[in-house]
Parts: C-alpha cells; sequence; structure tokens
C-alpha cells in the first residue's frame, strides 16, 4: 500500500477543533488509499511556554532536560490526534520518538537524525494500522535520553520518515498555502508557485522565506522526497493545492526568475583597508563566528598595494557585538584594519530561478530595473541561480516591485 | 550510602517557585547524607487540563493514548527539578518511568507495578548522581507502551521505590502537615499523630482521610516501608515533623483509639423482605457492582420465616443508579424483595484504633457516647481496628465532636 507522510505544524493543531481539522485531512487521505504518518507539533503555545520555564529556572541549562521536558508538547498532541482518527473509525496510534525509535546523536536540543528503523510501524501497519501519529522533533540518543532536533526538527522529521518508508510524497500542512514568488505583504498579486525546485526552495528559505526549514528542503534533496506545502485551512488537498517542491527535472518549463526574496534589517559593515595576505578571510571571520554573528553576504574588493576593502553583512542586531569583535582582533594583533565603517540602514533583495543558468543577462537586467528606479546598489553577490544586492532600506520594497513588474512573477506557476 | 525517597504532591511543586521550595528540602537531605529519590507528580492543574482534552476527543477513550498523553505533565516537572537541583550544584538527572524502567502490567489507566529493576539507577548514583528525579504515576508495559498507576499512582510509585532501593524511609510531601485524629474543620482542637500503624492508616483513609492513598500504605505495610507525611509547605524537616505511619510494634504504647473518620454524603439503602437463600448476597450485589456502586456498609438483619432485610451504605449521588439497578434485577427475576427504602440523609462516623484489640467495651463506650447526646444508631458495623455507624447528617458533627472528647484524641500523639 502505498505511504504518504502528513505533517501539522503547531498552528495546526492549536487546539482540539484544529486537531479535528488535520484529522479530518488524514482521514481523506486514508480514504485515498494511503497508509499514513502523521507527524505533530506541539500545540502552539505549548513549547514556548516550558521553554520559559527552563530558561527561568537555570539560564545556562542542562540540554539534556530541556529536551526531556519539551519533548512532551508534541507527545500530548500524538495522543490527542491519535484519539480523534480513532473517534473517526480509523485504526490509528501513538508513537513518541523513543518507541519508534528514532535515533539521533547526541547533541541535546540541536541533534541530527542518524537511523529510523522500520519495523515496528511495518509490523503495526501490517496488522492494520492505518495510520502513526509521531510526536515531532525527538529522538533518543544511545544511552537512551531524549533528544530534540533544534529549530525546524519537526519538518526535518517529517521528511527523514517519508526517506525510511518510502513515501509517496511529504505534505507539510501550514498557516500559508504555498510559496510565492514574492512576499503578498509587498507586493499584493503575488502568485502562488505551482512547482519549485529543490534548489531554488532552498535558496529562498535561506533568504527568508520562512515556509519551510533549510535542514527539511537539504534532506528532500537528498533522499529526492517529493515535498508540498499547502494550508491546513483549506479544503483542498488534492494534488493541485499548494507547492510542490520537487526535482528540477519534474518541472517542465522553468522561469527564468522563480521568486523575489528579501531581507529588511540587514546591516553592512565594511573593514577599510585590510592588509591582503592568505588567511585574512579567516582570521576574520573566525572571531565573528565565535561571537556568534551570522555574517551573510562577503564581498572582497580588488586589492591595492597589498591591501583591500572587506565588506560583509549581518543582521543590525548583531551589529554592536559584531563590532566588538573585530576591535578585539585588531587589538590582539590578529588582524590589521584601517577603519571600520557600519551601515544599518540596508536591506537585501534577491532574485531566485533556476532558468538562469540557461538564460544570460539576467543580473544585467536586474541591475538595470534598480537603476531606472533611481535604487543604488551598495553590494552584488550571486550564486549560480541567484543574485543579490544590498540597497538602502527605505529602496526595498519598490525595488522587490520593480522586480516583480520586470520579470512578469504575476504570471509564474 | 543510606537511600531516603521524597515524594512531591501536584500542589507542592504547582509553580517554579515551590519546585525550588521542594528542591531546597532534598538538598538538606542530600546534606544529611542521603542519595534521594525524588518522586513527582504533574504541576496542579496540568493532569485535569490533559484529561479534560480527551474526554472532549473520545468520551470512550483508547487507554493507552490516555496514559502517553497524561503522563506527560510528570515528565515536565521531573525535568525542572532536575534542573532547579543543579542550580544548586547538586549532581541530579530526571527518569521517565520507561527510562528507570518501571514495570507495570498493561492495565492502562489502573496498571500495577510488576517490577523495578535498580540497576541503571545505581549505575548513575555509582557515578556520583546525588538525586534522581523520577516522574510518578507512570509506567511501561511489556510491549513498549506507557502505562499510568491510577488514582493515587505517585505515593505508590514512591513507596514502591522505597522497596526496591531499601530506602530508609518515604516522605510524603503534601499541603497538610500530618495525620490527625480527626478532621480539624470539625474539631479545631484534633491533634496531630506523632506515629500511626498502617493498619489504622488504611481504615482511616478508606473512611475518608484523604491524605494517602490506600494502596500505598497497603504497598508500605507489605514492605515494611517506614512512611511519613508530612507539609511541604513548613521548614522542620527533621524526625520531628509530621506523622510517621510504621510498624505497629515500632509504636510503643497504643492509644484505644486513634481517630475519629467520617463520610458525609452517604445514603442507607434497604431491600425489605428479601428471600433468604444461599447467594442471595452475590445476586444483590452483583448487579450494583456491574452498576458501578460503591457500596461500604453491609448489613444484613437476622432472617424470619425465610425472608431477612438486607441494609447497605453507598454515596448519595449513585442511589438513583442503584435504585435501577436493584429494580432491573427484580424484574429479571435475579432477586426478590417487597420494598426498597432509601435513606439519603445520613452520614458515617467511625472511631478507628489499634488499642481496640486488648480493650473491650469500646464499642459500648461509643454507644453510650451518642445515646447521652440523642443521636440515634441506624446502622453498625464492626472490624478488629474500626466500628463504624450511619446516623442522620445533621447530628454527624456532633457525633465526632463527642466522640473525640469521650476517647481524649486532642491527647492523642
Amino acid at each position: 500500500m502505498p505511504r504518504l507522510v502528513m505533517k501539522f505544524g503547531g498552528t495546526s493543531v492549536a487546539d482540539l477543533e484544529r486537531i479535528k481539522n488535520a484529522a479530518q485531512k488524514v482521514k481523506q487521505e486514508v480514504e485515498n488509499g494511503f497508509e499514513v504518518i502523521v507527524i505533530v507539533s506541539a500545540m502552539s503555545g505549548k513549547t514556548n511556554e516550558m521553554v520559559g520555564w527552563v530558561q527561568e529556572t537555570s539560564p545556562l541549562y542542562d540540554a539534556r532536560e530541556y529536551d526531556a521536558i519539551v519533548s512532551s508538547g508534541e507527545n500530548v498532541t500524538a495522543g490527542l490526534m491519535a484519539l480523534t482518527l480513532q473517534e473517526m473509525d480509523i485504526p490509528a496510534r501513538s508513537w513518541q520518538g523513543w518507541q519508534v525509535p528514532l535515533k539521533t546523536t547526541s547533541a541535546h536540543g540541536a541533534a541530527r537524525i542518524e537511523e529510523i528503523p522500520t519495523d515496528n510501524l511495518d509490523a503495526k501497519f501490517g496488522e492494520g494500522m492505518k495510520v502513526a501519529v509521531v510526536a515531532g522533533f525527538q529522538g533518543i540518543a544511545v544511552d537512551g535520553r531524549i533528544t530534540t532536533l533544534g529549530r525546524g526538527g519537526s519538518d526535518t522529521t517529517a521528511v527523514a520518515f517519508a526517506a525510511a518508508f518510502s513515501a509517496a510524497r511529504c505534505d507539510i500542512y501550514t498557516d500559508v498555502d504555498g510559496i510565492y514568488t514574492t512576499d503578498p505583504r509587498v507586493v499584493p498579486n503575488a502568485a502562488k508557485l505551482k512547482k519549485i525546485s529543490y534548489e531554488e526552495m532552498l535558496e529562498l528559505a535561506s533568504l527568508g522565506a520562512k515556509v519551510l526549514q533549510t535542514r527539511s528542503v537539504e534532506l528532500a534533496m537528498r533522499f529526492k522526497v517529493p515535498l508540498r506545502v499547502l494550508s491546513s485551512f483549506e479544503a483542498d488537498i488534492s494534488t493541485n493545492a499548494g507547492t510542490l517542491v520537487c526535482d528540477e527535472e519534474e518541472i517542465m518549463e522553468n522561469n527564468v526568475v522563480n521568486g523575489v526574496a528579501f531581507v529588511r534589517d540587514e546591516a553592512k559593515m565594511t573593514l577599510v583597508s585590510v592588509a591582503d595576505r592568505p588567511g585574512i578571510a579567516a582570521a576574520i571571520f573566525g572571531p565573528l563566528a565565535d561571537a556568534g554573528i551570522n555574517v551573510d553576504m562577503i564581498v572582497q574588493n580588488i586589492s591595492e598595494e597589498g591591501r583591500t576593502d572587506m565588506t560583509f553583512s549581518c543582521p543590525v542586531d548583531q551589529v554592536l557585538r559584531a563590532e566588538k569583535a573585530l576591535n578585539g582582533a585588531k587589538e590582539s594583533g590578529e588582524i590589521n584594519y584601517h577603519g571600520l565603517v557600519s551601515d544599518k540602514d540596508v536591506a537585501k533583495v534577491s532574485v531566485v530561478g533556476i532558468g538562469m543558468r540557461s538564460h544570460v543577462g539576467v543580473a544585467k537586467q536586474m541591475f538595470d530595473v534598480l537603476a531606472r528606479e533611481g535604487v543604488n546598489i551598495k553590494v552584488i553577490t550571486t550564486s549560480e541561480i541567484k543574485i543579490s544586492v544590498l540597497v538602502d532600506r527605505k529602496y526595498m520594497e519598490l525595488a522587490v516591485r520593480a522586480l516583480y513588474d520586470e520579470f512578469e512573477l504575476e504570471h509564474a506557476t
């Protein structure tokens, strides 16, 4: 019998009514002939409540106890979902991470999945169970203690189950109805994509389209798991609904640009006149990594007379920490620079598309549009399928809308 | 190193402040030289919240899912208690039932403890752990699913751990500071007992002194575990505090009567003129048991001309169901009686004391007191260490106070 994985996030199981609504969708898929593995998050708010207790009790908490505590939220939802399905006459039971067992590393709070043996669930499917409801976000380490997978862990759990059980698809139910070509709050007529490649999704996710966690998309790409994002609040769950994230070969005709993404609160920092020598990048970005700075774009200008300028971007609220780390490194003699310039009023705008690979001139087209609108470009970085620029924050919406029109994204599907 | 079990109920761990307060007491015992096993309940209110969700989701719920859900409350407290102790520099870790593992029968929702292997905890104590915080009320069945022990399960867990680990004592921390000779709300100067025998405690517990669950006292008696009841809200936890429930041989001089107990909302039901034949009691009380009636006292009067009267007591709110069950049994021909008389305005008053065994005349003394006060006795039952009577409810307080004075219970200790 074909298998399907369905994952419901916290807002989709926020109360008994919503759990029932989610269970209706599971029922439909059972009636469609699937054996279903349902992955659930904690009811929204519950995890935060428990994290609050942990932090208040012990600011530098033992991560093993943290995991033992917060994993209980998913256990509650799993049990309630199983009961709800049973009330609908569907043979279902709940599984906690250690019961599957979902084996992970011992990195408590940010464990990685090592193995999902299929025999326990397979045996129950063989006995007539139609739905296994699995508590997401959690597993068990080799010493028998509970682990959690960290942020986005439930999406990752879902994809890992889909891979282990060779599921036909992994459906991620959430509070949006798919992946859009840009943020509908900025461009009201933003179009929903029917399909998008894993690679594009990765670029969009890491650029701020927060629908799917990067880790889960990476995993889906590695194991070629078709991953669908759809809304748990809409009735249609047919294959027409939502957005399918899949291999690019399954997408007939790629748009040149499939999305415009942005990050509003960026800062640009420039180290002026750095001694240009082998190892200088490591000497600069080592202290920043140690200080927990999320460095995003990095640009190194042409070297003149043995000195160069090094520019990078990071979230605005990390600028002070970054300055402290760099000044410290300067004082200790690890690095040498003449000046440190911080610009806290920038935003990042990116266009993403697999089609760029075979279409020249996308960058030129992008720069032309921005010039026409009078938007000054401060930094440029590019990858194979993405072009990102830093612009003054006040021009961000203007830039996004102009690019959206230029690349005809309202027609993208 | 000597071992101690300390159990904290829901009100004693209701919030982070109270968990800290409880942890202070654990710390004191560690400093007294004990290795401690702490058994915790869920934070008060949490279990009820989850039970509410289960019942709303599925009125005839699958008890296996119920157990998986509600056991999470104790897991949260166990983790928070371990973190709190760690903050006090005490090596502590949490254990969920399945991690110990506490092995139980598969009677979900009312499982019985079968075995507590000591090797896992012993190994950690050997490595320097000073406190094992165990989630109470839960275990694991042979098929790997989570079980709960049912009402009073946390007390029972505590006593079972004390037995398995040969603890010097099992301390039950609760919101009262010990066992009283009667309810202080009825007799304001009711005295607190320093010691009481297991047998007396069993009679008092089942008679409505709700401090300790009957099951845990039975278990303590079987394994000779000294069981102490004391308040988590008072500073003194020395051996002077609370009430010790122990073997009667450890109590130097027994009082004749050690307590006056009462149950306010009783009903008396009498089947008038029942055919007196072998098996008649089973024929009457079978249907009542099937209907879930908690029959308490049973009195059968002398038989005359092959017919007898059968009287029993039960909670007032079960009278209608009892009448229905008995009428049904009459209609189907299982039993035969002339009339069914229900009196919903009675209360039960009992005196309890190990000393009764060696002192004659306690019953006469009790009846004299009640006669002197003008309290009519409607039903009498006796056991070796207890005498119970049903009286009109309006005389209950009067009877309790008169008996309290008569047996000089304000001097009992």
